[in-house]
């Protein structure tokens, strides 16, 4: 066994204490969180765990800088293939959403709303991902128009992964499909009355 | 002083608890709740807090329950003002949540999710909110039309809300103004390229 400088020499045990505290955050949530359980699955002491964390604030934080920076490459992906619009690029942030939803969560401070805020790694990492909408805007779009229209698409993406994170669409619906559907929406206006 | 046995007779225990544990929940978040925090801050021991609410949870739901019949208060006196639409509806449902951060977030299960997502009462007063909006979009679409139409205005609507409540638009901005703003693009569809 590796001394905990080893390890830190090593660079081996932030990534899995990371990974065990993320596996943690899906099964129960932020309140599941401690240091203490933190290293016993990875199988260490908590003054070694805090060797690489001070706080629980600080894997928080580590995590959602890691969130943010995950979704913003799986945005470039959905905006790098063959659709290659933000509509694609917003079905790839809901499904990113949906397949992590304790992070998500946490990403937009759950559990650790009075940290997350005063965090300018997190708010960068953030900013972020909503430049990738915004710059496609820019392109699109008068200059004055797009800090509403942006507003507009962030605020719908998000309240879509949300309420499918909690289970708010009829069941046996395919959750892609459905947010291409209800995200197509933002192009079209609502439809016509009839 | 009355007795617990003289406080239930006179109904009023129970509305001060919930009050009590309202203001805790907009000072500290879900964390800050506790039935020993709450009696305490009525004046009442922990088991006779316990004799109105048999659990934390018990107290969450009620709340939820409450938040719920609010905001279904608030939006059905805007659809009965002059402006009488669902953008007004839409409006008022962004302003209940900024009036009411710790509340909103609650309604839709913070700190207890498990919990909330099982609770039939909960369900049925946060439905009614939902029809609410769904109601008038049947008088204008077609029927095909409908359920996406209703999910991409509670999307919006939703992460809206929850983006001002987490401080995520420029300071100094008018807030109901903003929330017409990009609502209203709901009804438009983005603006057209330049």
């Amino acid at each position: 066994m590796t001394t905990d400088k080893g390890r830190y020499h090593h660079g081996n045990l932030r990534p899995t204490l990371l990974s065990v505290a993320r596996a943690l955050l899906e099964e129960g949530g932020p309140e599941a969180l401690s240091l203490r359980e933190i290293g016993r699955r990875a199988g260490v002491s908590a003054p070694a765990a805090y060797h690489y964390f001070s706080s629980l604030d600080a894997i928080a934080a580590a995590l959602a800088e890691r969130g943010f920076a995950e979704l913003s490459e799986r945005i470039d992906a959905a905006l790098a293939g063959p659709r290659r619009h933000l509509l694609a690029g917003g079905i790839a942030y809901v499904a990113f959403a949906r397949a992590n939803p304790g992070l998500y969560r946490l990403m937009f401070g759950e559990g650790f709303q009075a940290y997350a805020k005063g965090n300018e790694a997190i708010g960068a990492s953030r900013m972020r991902v909503y430049r990738q909408m915004k710059d496609d805007l820019e392109k699109r779009l008068a200059p004055e128009a797009v800090a509403n229209a942006a507003l507009f698409l962030w605020s719908l993406t998000h309240g879509l992964a949300l309420l499918m994170i909690d289970g708010q669409i009829e069941p046996g619906v395919d959750p892609d499909a459905k947010a291409e559907e209800v995200l197509k929406l933002a192009g079209l206006g609502l439809p016509a009355a009839k």
